[in-house]
C-alpha cells in the first residue's frame, strides 16, 4: 500500500470536495466512545452532545497463504453492527477484530489500535478491502464526530459529506451503503463467544473503539478477561471501579476516593509507626532553582530529562526557570547543613508526604508510571553509620507491612545489586512484589543507606562530641512509598468481575443489598429497614457498611456493580433472610456463600472480615512462592521466563554480569515473549538479593557454586525476572 | 543627588581601577547576614566560609530644618560598630538607623532597605556624607561579599581593592579610615535603649544588617519589638521558633515540623468532621490545561495573573503550556459534569488537601501570602439549594471552630459584601480574624455557596426525581482553609520573646527543664532520672511532654530556648522540688508560676493544660471584643480606624457605597496612618456582614437609621476596617 496519509491530506481532500473549515478539536488521546466524549464535552467549546462515530476494522478467515480481504466499517456509534450478519452479506467468514499488524497495514498511519481512522485510507484503495458506510450516517445532515489520522484530534463532518468523501476515494460506484437495521433483522441467530469457538486462536485485543456492546453493557461489565488483555483489564478495572478517572493531560490521572481513601489508610497507619520511630513530618516548596537541582550531578542525571520547568507567571517571562521537584534530595539537604551545628542536633529525622512530577515520556500507566503521583520521601541524618544503617531496616520492615498487612501483597526483602540501587547513596534495600498474570517483578518501595555521600557535598557535619575525632560527616538515609503500591494491589487481587479490595484498606467493607423484592408501593419497606438496620448495627461497630437502597436497580445490579468495586462482603437481605434472623453472606475474592446469624452479626462480620484479609494475603504469596524457581542452569533462564516466572539465581553479584543476564536472556527470549509496550523489558533483570536466603536452601553445590551465567563464585540466591 | 548607580556602573568603575572580573552571585534577596550567608553556602560553587561585610547608614539628630549629615559605614561583619562611639569621633548627636527615605536619598539605587550597599553611592558624593571604612576591612587582602545595588547579588572583593574602590570616588584624602577596635577602647559607657531615652521618637526599623548583637544573642532573643517593628517581629518569630525557614525561591517557605504538625492537627480534626458530614477525599492532579482553565472567564479573570505556567519538560518543549493550579473548580467540575448522571448521585461532597500556587508579585509574606500554600478545598453538588445552604454553614461552623477551639483565635462569623464575595459565585460566608497590634482584619477561611453558576456552566444537571421539572442544575458549594490560619495564630499569640503556641495545636506541650544542677560528675544523675520519669509518666498519659536534657546549656538557656518556641508549659525540677514531690510550673503565656505536686501530675497537666487553651481564647477574644468599636457618625471614622481598631457600622451594603467608604477613609487618613508595605491598605474595607447582629444592639435610630457613609437606610451593622 502506498505512504502514510496526514491530517493536512485529509483537509486537502475535503477542500477539494468543497468542504471547507470544517471543525477540528485537539484533545488528549482517547479510547473508547466513553472517553472521546468526555473529551469533547470538556473541549472548547464543550461539545456535550457531538454524535459519535465508530471504525471498525475486520479479518474474515481465509487461508493462511491467501491475501487478507479487511472489512472496514464507517457506522454511527449507535448503530448495531453485528459481525456475523455481515459476514454473510458479505459472503466472508468469521469476522474478527483485526489484529495491528492487520491495521497497521490497511491505514498505516494508525500509531495505536486507537487511532483507526477510516478518512485516513490511503490510496488507491486495494480491491480486497470491502469498505462499509452506515446508511444512518450516509444520509445524516447532521454533524458527526470522527478522528483524522490519531484519536487526539476530532473533526466535526455532516453525514452526507462523509458519504461523498468516500465516494471520491473509489472507483466506480462510490462506497458500499449498508442498512444496519435491516441487515439486523434478516441476521442469523449470534454465534457462541469466540474465545469459545475459536479456542485456538490467540484472542484478538477487542478495542473500546470495536466494542458491539451497547452503552449499559459496557458500564456493568469487565470488557477485558485479565489473562488475555492484562493492559485493558488494568484500565477497564481502575475506571469501573471508581478507583481513578483519565485526565485531560497525558500521564496525570485523578484518583477518586475509592483509592485515595486506601493511600490515607496508609499514610495514618504509616505516618504513626514512623513517628514513633521519632520522624517528624515537614513540608518543602514544590520549585527547586536549577541551582540546586544540579547541586549534585550523578543524582540529578537520571532526573534530569524528566524535570518539568515553570518558564512563566501570568504574563511575565520569570528571569530563571524554576523546576518543579522530582525528588527533594537537593532541595532538603541545604538545609540540614544549616540546621545541623552540634552533634546534639543529630539524628534528624524528616519526612514530607507530597506529590513530585517526573515527565516521562515512556507509556504512562495509572499508578506505576504517572507525571506527578503522591508519595513520603523520609530523609534522616545520624552520627553513626550503625544508627543509619538500622534505620534502614526498620523502615523497610514497615513497608513490608504497608504491603502485606494493608494490602495483602506478598513482598521479598532484600538489597538491589549495584546496577540497580539509588544513585548517589550506598546501598538500596526493596521490597519486591510480583504481579503473576504477567510474570512481571515490582519494585514495591526503597530504603536507601546514602553514606556520607551527600553529606560531604552540602557539608553536612559537626564536631565530634567528644573533640577527639574532628569534624564528622552524617551518615544519611533516604527512604519512599508512593500511590504506585495501590496499583500493585489492584494487578494481584483483581479479577475478571473487577476489583478485590482487601478489607483493611477498602473504603466500603460491606455492602448490604435487599433481595426478595416485590412489585407494589411501599411493600418492601420491612426489608429496607432491616437494612438500614443492620448498616447502623455494623457502622455502629466500626465497619464501613453500607446499604444499596437505591431504587430502580434489581439486586442483581447491585451484586455486580459492588462486585466490579471490589467491596469485600456481600450481605444479602430477603424477606426469608429476615425470618429466619440471618443474612447471604458473599465474600468477594473467592465468591464463597455461607448464611450468617443475624444474632451477634457485628462480631461474625469483624472476624470474617479478618479472616478474608489473612485467606488474601495466604493466596497471593502461594502464587508468588509457586512462581519463584530456584534455577542453575543457564538453559532454563529463557523458558522459565516465558513461563511467567521468577528466577532465582545463583549469582556472582557482578555489574558486568547482570548486563550479561539482561542482553542473553532477552536476545534468547526475542521470539518466546512478545513485547508488551507497557512494561517493555523482555530480559531478565535483578529483583533484588533476598535477605533470607534461607528459604532457598543451600547451594546445590555448596562453596563451590558457580555462578548461572558467568561461572564466577556465587555469592547469593538472587531473584531475576522481567519487570515493570 | 545625580542619577541611579546600576551593577554595570559599579563594574566599570572597578575595571577602571584594574580590578577585572569580579566574582559575582546571584541569589534570592536576603536580610542580615545569617539569610545571606545561608544563600551564599548553597550557592553554585558554595562558599560556605565567606568573609561578610555590613553596611550601616545612621542620621545623627539635626535639627529639623538643617540638611541632614548621613553616616555611612562599610565594614566586616565581625566588627562592632557601637554608634555612640562613632558619634562623638565625628561630633554627631544620637546616631539613629536611617528611614527608608533616607536611605533612598543617600543611595537612589536601594529599593528595600535590604539593599543598602555602599558601593552603589552615586558619585559626586555631597559633602554632607560622612563616608568611614572599617580598616581591618581596608587592610585585608581576604576576599570580602559585598552586595551589588540589590540583595540578591553577591560580589567578592579585597579588602585592599574595597579601598582602592572608595578612594576613587571621594575628592581630596580618600575614604575615611576608622580602626573600631582603638575605638571601642575610648568609647563611652553606652546609653540607654534607644526607645527609652528618646521616648517620643518613633522607633528606627533596626535592620538585620544593622543589628549589633553578637551571633549568640541574635540567634537566642527576638530581635523586634511587636509593637515596634512587627513586620520584623513577626519574621524573626517564625524563624527562631523554627517555624519555617526563607527558601531561596522568593515567596516559597519551608514548614519545619513545629508548624507543619499545626497543620497536621488541623487537618486531621477537620477531616474527621467533614467525614461525618459525608465528605470523602480525593486528589486531582495539579497540572491544569490552558483550555480548561479559562473556562469560566469571570472566575478565572482573578487568577490569571498569578498562574504558574510549565513550558518544559527535560529539553522538550511543550506543545502547549501547562498550567498549575491556583485553584480547582475549573479542573473538577468538568468531572462533576460527567459523574453526575441521575439525581441519585447527589449530593456528591469531595475535598482535597493539595497545595495551590498564586504566582503573586505583591510583598510575600509568610503564611499570609505565599507563592504555593497548602490547603484543603471542598467542592460539593446539591439537588436543592436548601441542603447546599445548609452546608455552607455547616463548614463554616466548622473553620470557626478551628480558630477557636484548636488555634486559640476568635473569629467573627458572617457573609462577605458583593464587592467582597467570591466571584463567579452567589454568596460568600467567612470567619474574620483580628491582628490588635496592627489593628488590621484578617480572612479566616471562606465557606461560598456557589448557586447554580458553575453548573450550567458546566452543564452538571439531572432528570428531576419526579420528572416534572425536567432536568435541574446542580447547586454547588466550595470553601476552603489553609495554611494561613498559622499565620493568624502566630500574629494574635505571640509576644516580645517569641511563639506562644496553644496546647492543643502545639506539637510539644510540656518542656521539662533540670534546675539546681550542680557541678561535677555524675552528680546531676538523680535529677536527670527524676526529668525522664516525670517525661515518662506524662507521656503516657498522652501529654506531649519533653525531657530537655541537652549538656552544655543553663537551665536559663533552656527556659529562653522554649519560650521562643512557645512550648505552652514549662516544668522545673531540681534537687529542692525532687525533695517536696513538687515541680515548678511556668505558664507560657502569662509567665506565670506555681508549684504542682508530683502525685497524680498527669491529671494536673492535662487539666491546666485545658485552661491555658481556654485562657488564651478568652484573653485574645477580650482584645478582639475592645477593639469592635460601632460607629454612628462618620468623624469618628478615621480616627477609629487610625487607634488600630474594627469599626462597626450601620450600612446600606450597595457596592458603590463601600467603594466610597473605602476612598474616604483613605484620603483622610493618610497623613494619620503610616502605609504598611506589607498590608498596604490605609482605606476601610468592609470585612463581614456578622451573624449574630444582636452582639451589637439595635440601632440607634432604629429602623430610620441611615448608612453612616451614604445616608441610605442602613440595613445591617458591618464590620469594616484595614485589612491584610
Amino acid at each position: 500500500m502506498s505512504g502514510v496519509v496526514t491530517d493536512a491530506t485529509i483537509l486537502e481532500r475535503l477542500k477539494q470536495l468543497q468542504i471547507n473549515h470544517p471543525e477540528v478539536i485537539n484533545h488528549s488521546p482517547v479510547k473508547g466512545s466513553s472517553e472521546w466524549s468526555a473529551s469533547l464535552s470538556i473541549a472548547s467549546p464543550p461539545l456535550s452532545t457531538v454524535n459519535l462515530t465508530k471504525t471498525l476494522l475486520f479479518k474474515p478467515k481465509t487461508a493462511k497463504t491467501a491475501t487478507p480481504t479487511p472489512v472496514l466499517i464507517l457506522a454511527k456509534d449507535t448503530t448495531e453492527t453485528p459481525s456475523a450478519a455481515i459476514g454473510k452479506l458479505l459472503e466472508l467468514k468469521e469476522l474478527r477484530l483485526a489484529s495491528e499488524d492487520l491495521i497497521k497495514e490497511v491505514i498505516p498511519s494508525a500509531a495505536t489500535k486507537d487511532d483507526i481512522s477510516a478518512l485516513a485510507l490511503p490510496t488507491p484503495i486495494p480491491e480486497t478491502l470491502h469498505l462499509i458506510l452506515d446508511s444512518a450516517l450516509a444520509q445524516s445532515e447532521d454533524q458527526h464526530a470522527l478522528h483524522l489520522t490519531t484519536s487526539t484530534t476530532t473533526i466535526l463532518l455532516k453525514g452526507s459529506d462523509i458519504k461523498s468523501y468516500f465516494d471520491s476515494l473509489i472507483q466506480g460506484d462510490g462506497v458500499k451503503i449498508v442498512d444496519f437495521a435491516e441487515l439486523k433483522a434478516s441476521a442469523p441467530a449470534p454465534s457462541a463467544p469466540a474465545a469459545k469457538s475459536a479456542p485456538k486462536e490467540k484472542p484478538t485485543k477487542a478495542t473500546p473503539v470495536a466494542a458491539e456492546d451497547d452503552e449499559e453493557k459496557y458500564n456493568m461489565a469487565i470488557r477485558f478477561k485479565k489473562d488475555e488483555d492484562f493492559s485493558g483489564w488494568y484500565t477497564d478495572v481502575l475506571i469501573k471501579g471508581q478507583m481513578l478517572d483519565y485526565y485531560d493531560i497525558s500521564g496525570c490521572y485523578i484518583l477518586r476516593p475509592w483509592s485515595y481513601s486506601i493511600w490515607q489508610t496508609i499514610q495514618t497507619w504509616f505516618d504513626d509507626e514512623i513517628k514513633k520511630l521519632g520522624v517528624q513530618d515537614c513540608y518543602f516548596p514544590m520549585f527547586v532553582s536549577n541551582a540546586r537541582l544540579e547541586k549534585e550531578k550523578d543524582h540529578i542525571e537520571g532526573f534530569a530529562p524528566e524535570v518539568a520547568w515553570v518558564t512563566r507567571a501570568g504574563k511575565s517571562e520569570l528571569d530563571e526557570p524554576i523546576a518543579i521537584r522530582p525528588t527533594s534530595e537537593t532541595v532538603m539537604y541545604p538545609y540540614y547543613a544549616k540546621w545541623i551545628n552540634s552533634h546534639r542536633d543529630l539524628p534528624l529525622k524528616l519526612n514530607q508526604w507530597n506529590s513530585v512530577v517526573r515527565w516521562e515520556f515512556k507509556n504512562p500507566q495509572p499508578f506505576l508510571r504517572t507525571r506527578e503521583f503522591l508519595w513520603q520521601e523520609g530523609h534522616t541524618a545520624f552520627l553513626h553509620k550503625a544508627e543509619a544503617a538500622k534505620e534502614v531496616m526498620d523502615i523497610l520492615e514497615l513497608y513490608k507491612k504497608v504491603y502485606t498487612d494493608l494490602l495483602a501483597v506478598p513482598v521479598i526483602p532484600g538489597k538491589k545489586s549495584e546496577n540497580e540501587k539509588f544513585a548517589g547513596g550506598d546501598y538500596t534495600t526493596t521490597v519486591e512484589g510480583f504481579i503473576p498474570t504477567t510474570g512481571r517483578g515490582i519494585q514495591g518501595a526503597t530504603s536507601h543507606h546514602l553514606g556520607q555521600n551527600f553529606s560531604k557535598m552540602f557539608d553536612i557535619s559537626v564536631e565530634s562530641p567528644d573533640k577527639s575525632e574532628g569534624r564528622l560527616h552524617a551518615y544519611q538515609n533516604s527512604w519512599g512509598l508512593s500511590t504506585r503500591s495501590i496499583g500493585v494491589m489492584v494487578m494481584v487481587h483483581g479479577d475478571d468481575q473487577g476489583l478485590v479490595l482487601p478489607p483493611r484498606v477498602a473504603l466500603q467493607q460491606v455492602a448490604i443489598v435487599p433481595v426478595g423484592l416485590s412489585k407494589g408501593e411501599g411493600k418492601n419497606q420491612p426489608i429496607y429497614d432491616a437494612c438500614s438496620r443492620l448498616e447502623r448495627e455494623l457502622i455502629g461497630a466500626g465497619i464501613r457498611a453500607k446499604a444499596d437502597l437505591r431504587e430502580g436497580y434489581t439486586p442483581g445490579w447491585k451484586f455486580n456493580d459492588w462486585e466490579m468495586r471490589g467491596v469485600p462482603l456481600r450481605l444479602e437481605l430477603g424477606p426469608r433472610d429476615i425470618a429466619a434472623n440471618t443474612t447471604l453472606s458473599v465474600r468477594r475474592y473467592d465468591n464463597h456463600k455461607s448464611p450468617m446469624p443475624l444474632a451477634d452479626i457485628s462480631n461474625t462480620v469483624r472476624s470474617y472480615l479478618d479472616d478474608i484479609q489473612s485467606a488474601m494475603l495466604e493466596k497471593a504469596s502461594e502464587k508468588f512462592d509457586a512462581c519463584l524457581k530456584t534455577i542453575t542452569n543457564w538453559d532454563d533462564v529463557v523458558p522459565t521466563l516465558d513461563a511467567k516466572n521468577v528466577l532465582v539465581l545463583p549469582w556472582c553479584e557482578g555489574s558486568q554480569c547482570e548486563d550479561d543476564i539482561k542482553e542473553r536472556s532477552k536476545s534468547q527470549s526475542n521470539k518466546g515473549a512478545a513485547e508488551d509496550s507497557k512494561a517493555p523489558s523482555a530480559g531478565a533483570k535483578s529483583l533484588c538479593i533476598p535477605f533470607n536466603q534461607e528459604r532457598f536452601g543451600p547451594f546445590p553445590d555448596g562453596e563451590n557454586q558457580k555462578c548461572v551465567q558467568c561461572g564466577e563464585k556465587a555469592k547469593s540466591w538472587t531473584m531475576f525476572g522481567r519487570s515493570y
